[in-house]
């Protein structure tokens, strides 16, 4: 694990995921920026002092000149935004797997060429798309592509929180240390590469369709901020398929509201993150369904993404663990279901859309080809 | 009444309404280009023959040569949009109040000539914006001019049905009967005059505030419809608060999926028509607060607009009964809270929007002010 | 109307009720004790001042001494409890069709006496169980009696309120003023008598099965209080089919708070009165179904109970406008469906419920059969 | 661990949480009766194949014949209910902490004895009421030991769920197959032991209150179950407190339907536990307020059972691992909030209840004292 010590929720949102999914285990990293600080964090996790790095490069040869069967096998970078390339880069340049935060990268260009070092080395490469690990996301993905739906005729799809709301209007004085608001950490937007861009992925990842062009409104709300903390985006899949995107970080009082709805010609789906065990099937002709996990009439990407019985529910660690599980499924070279962990594909497609919604912006609100 | 004859659900709606409202009795009216049809109607009503007037024409004539404390003192159009002008024009200009169904014209001049009409005449106009009836909109409008919100940053009405998907895929064939899907009829839009126009209204009456400029992408989905469907609408209020409208009459499942949400600096509104004795209010700080009518803690505005205990159900014959209750107010003179009926002014600003997004549409999605 | 002059909400419900039905109009009464008081009230509502009666018994005489046609015809009882019984029998003797508030009586022998009066008057006799008009409530009992369900197993409704509970606090100080908490006017029991009722009647409406026993458990839950405020009621309908009625006047910020479930071995119903408009069945296989009205799939009871397209909500007023227009088919000999209102019998089975359940209580909480 | 070995959900929920707990490793245990599957289970969970072993004896003298620092420290007890308390007993006796499923025993008796045995020893011994895990569970607690409620008027626990029903219906035939419902595996109840008790301990955990009599009407449902499926508990607390449990495992289409409502002089909580991140507080004076966990206003108690930012929604295996956190910190000496894991005499009180409903049931449904 690359980053991720001590008061990094992301970090830890890896190694519980992992655990779960008990097909990994933590045995070093490079974790803080202050060596010391990642020193203590490694005895607290009961990890072996020679297995702590103080750096990337350090991290690369400690574990190269290990044999090859003590070797850390793959690598979680849990790092701000614009270590992501870098790092992953000079991890797949020396055979490690490797399971990253996204956004993947800061530039189109180089999400291109990790996509191009993943196909040549044959490594195995996730994206922690978490919420794609969800059961009724993927029972929805998987009634989709059976055509239940009929045509899709829009999409829509919601991200809202308020966390930045507090920061900006000084009732919390942390502007300056939040790194996501911070072009030369963050990249070249806040909202959109935070969160819009689950949106987009999201609405791809279910209807397996493409978005082809995109016309945003950013806004950055507040004179003090750098960088978009909210907007609009429309979609254009083709002439008769469009949707939107509306994500904010200054929506006050919303946590993580994450929803999204699909419309068909004769049916249409809605999902909610804060209420992950429900998928409900919209019809003109018939009462609305109620899809929940743990059921007989689930689909098998569903039912192998929930393990309780029906009612008893499972969060967002179990969604990141079904990914971790695709991913070490990946790595031994077992069989997967399409979908079963985000790859880097969807990387290059989440980098196209964050810069070609700022473009978007920049240029008047104009359509801009992804 | 004119219009709402035998099978007209609208001008039923409107008698239930006034009934429930106790300040109006059905007397007369010409409720069917059928004069026929509308003798049969009239009688199944109680109305005396006299009153059922053949045209429009009949009916000011008839009305006109009866001693003034006989003659019908308000009239409700409920006929298809291309003849609430005339038919409101006409009322006006022969002393009757007006009840009208929105949208209030086909063009915005039609619009300003009504509203410099309701001003010059002193009669009582009122415009068939049920939704702003219910007592927890008005709550929230009442709540936000009081500031509970702080500042506003971003607004989000979502207007969803889906009961024209099943014409234009044929698994109803009555697209030709459809008068909505007619331009001569409907005018020049189909899902933001009828359905868009009310998130618009609602945005404004909510927040106080007026909407600068629109930039709309609008789809008609099918080849067989002449027009817009479904699309999306950005907003500018000013630079910092933006939002979003988006409508649909093919989103398939969608009963009357009409919400809207207003951001603020320091907490949020939620609320949506298909469940409207539910208010919901966010907050950075504090647990989200579910505000219900009939309860001590209620504004005054929403305590006169629910009759029932806390926990008895009032609906949309309710929501519409209390803007019948501000027009017969406004009719006699009684003190009125602001808000309590829609005005001319808001049918001249639904109409700027309608042509304003149908401009923004032609010219390549581009802003265009209000 | 007897009763429900100024002030008395339910009174109030029953003139808009009958407004929306469109088959009654309020012509005279006797609407408050205080006869001053009763005739400003008949000037408010336009009732002439010659059909506004000081008594029950002028009223009687007044209305017998015109002619047939302009007589009144039915007469809705909207007294306290106490009052019930003496009024409709004299209502029924001389010839008016009545329209009651429950509990029906204050006694079984009274509620037999009156049942008998219906048979051998011929007269129609409708009792206000309002929740029973609900589209809903009329979708799940048809399709429980075709078979949906399988055979029934359990039986569980709640009603709880708490509208009392700051009566007994002192929070307000009335407790003098609710006749509803004194046995002289209430009758043996304010919480089971007031609520616990609706939910007997409606367990036996949609199940149409009758309950044999009952062990009921009843709580006065502070010394100032006379009758019972809360309780729970154990129900036999036979060996295999059980169930529960959980109902309290104290239960902190329940509005009104009726739910009920029926389970059966296939499938089961679930349905709230605060959220009417969604009927939920639940399956061991499949999704869970939201019923709503006005949708193509609605049984025909539940869709000549809702007259608006579907998503646009309806609520009380219109369920006991529903009541209101089965009376009135009644009375004109019109051909109804099965529950369309209930009746007399269902008056006897309540009276049957309270005495039930108030002597299971006395007698330390053994099994009354009813 | 000694049970839980392949295909066992309630083990892999214990191994899951324990590792998300990240304060246990699993070592070695005796996972099957048929020992050759049990290796097969210890092999496939990468367990040295020295440490797993045939039986409850052999574990107990295989771990002892170790050097104490290498010895398993601590036992997770998940087998069918009647092996609890012999190796339960066994465990502590031989110095072992201990996890226990629950019902603890078979009997009264036996919980007392093995309460002794926890003091006598001096070990810790944790039972796996894992609702009691959750974050929002914790904050009811918490507030109402505050006095939030003012004093508590009546209680209301549901706790339905319908796998059952296709069992005792033929549609899956494994009756004979599911220990539960056989008294020699499972005791002297099925519904009340299974779910019931879980019901039962969720109101004395959250009030801090002791029920003193039960009065139960118990359902075997169908001819072919031996022991209770279905049934209804009166509680009292004091005369003036009293409530209802409500359980049943053939409420079809319900699938772990845990609801509990805890009714106050001011104010009340609702809580569902299939939708366990929000916890509702009605009052008769404000609206409704809607606590989430993974807020600034959540008390201690709850802020530390929740790892993720609010609006990410954790589930069932985080409150587990909760209860195993809690556990570890007793294990280690850690100081401890005030109900962080379920201890023996919550065991011994789920034991009175078991019996005492079932008295209750057999003894014509009359009161029994717990």
């Amino acid at each position: 694990m690359i980053g991720g010590g001590t008061g990094a929720f992301i970090g830890d949102a890896h190694r519980r995921a992992s655990r779960i999914s008990n097909r990994f285990e933590l045995i070093g990293g490079a974790f803080d920026v202050d060596y010391e600080k990642g020193k203590v964090f490694a005895k607290s996790e009961g990890i072996d002092s020679t297995r702590c790095y103080a750096t990337m490069e350090d991290f690369v040869s400690g574990e190269l000149s290990l044999p090859e069967e003590k070797r850390i096998e793959a690598v979680a970078i849990v790092t701000p935004n614009y270590l992501h390339f870098p790092y992953a880069k000079m991890l797949l340049e020396n055979g490690f797997h490797v399971m990253c935060e996204k956004p993947m990268t800061m530039t189109v260009e180089e999400a291109e060429e990790l996509q191009q070092l993943v196909v040549k080395t044959g490594l195995s490469f996730a994206l922690a798309h978490t919420y794609t690990g969800y059961p009724m996301v993927r029972e929805m993905k998987t009634l989709i592509s059976q055509g239940i739906l009929g045509d899709i005729q829009r999409v829509d799809a919601q991200y809202y929180q308020g966390w930045i709301n507090s920061i900006i209007h000084g009732r919390e004085n942390k502007i300056t240390g939040v790194w996501r608001l911070e072009p030369e950490y963050s990249g070249i937007s806040s909202c959109m590469a935070d969160i819009g861009v689950h949106a987009f992925n999201m609405l791809e990842y279910t209807t397996g369709l493409q978005v082809k062009r995109v016309l945003s409104d950013l806004n950055n709300v507040h004179e003090s901020a750098k960088l978009d903390l909210d907007g609009t985006v429309l979609l254009r899949f083709d002439e008769n398929l469009r949707g939107v995107i509306r994500a904010s970080q200054v929506a006050a009082g919303e946590e993580n509201g994450f929803k999204i709805a699909i419309y068909g010609s004769k049916a249409s789906f809605r999902w909610e993150q804060e209420n992950p065990n429900e998928l409900l099937l919209l019809s003109d002709t018939e009462p609305t369904r109620v899809y929940k996990p743990g059921n007989a009439y689930n689909t098998e990407f569903a039912d192998m993404s929930h393990t309780m019985p029906a009612g008893h529910p499972e969060g967002i660690y179990e969604s990141l663990a079904n990914i971790y599980s695709g991913f070490a499924k990946s790595i031994l070279g077992e069989s997967l279901v399409e979908g079963e962990f985000p790859t880097v594909q969807e990387g290059v497609r989440g980098m196209k859309f964050v810069h070609g919604v700022v473009k978007s912006d920049k240029e008047n609100n104009t359509w801009v080809d992804l």
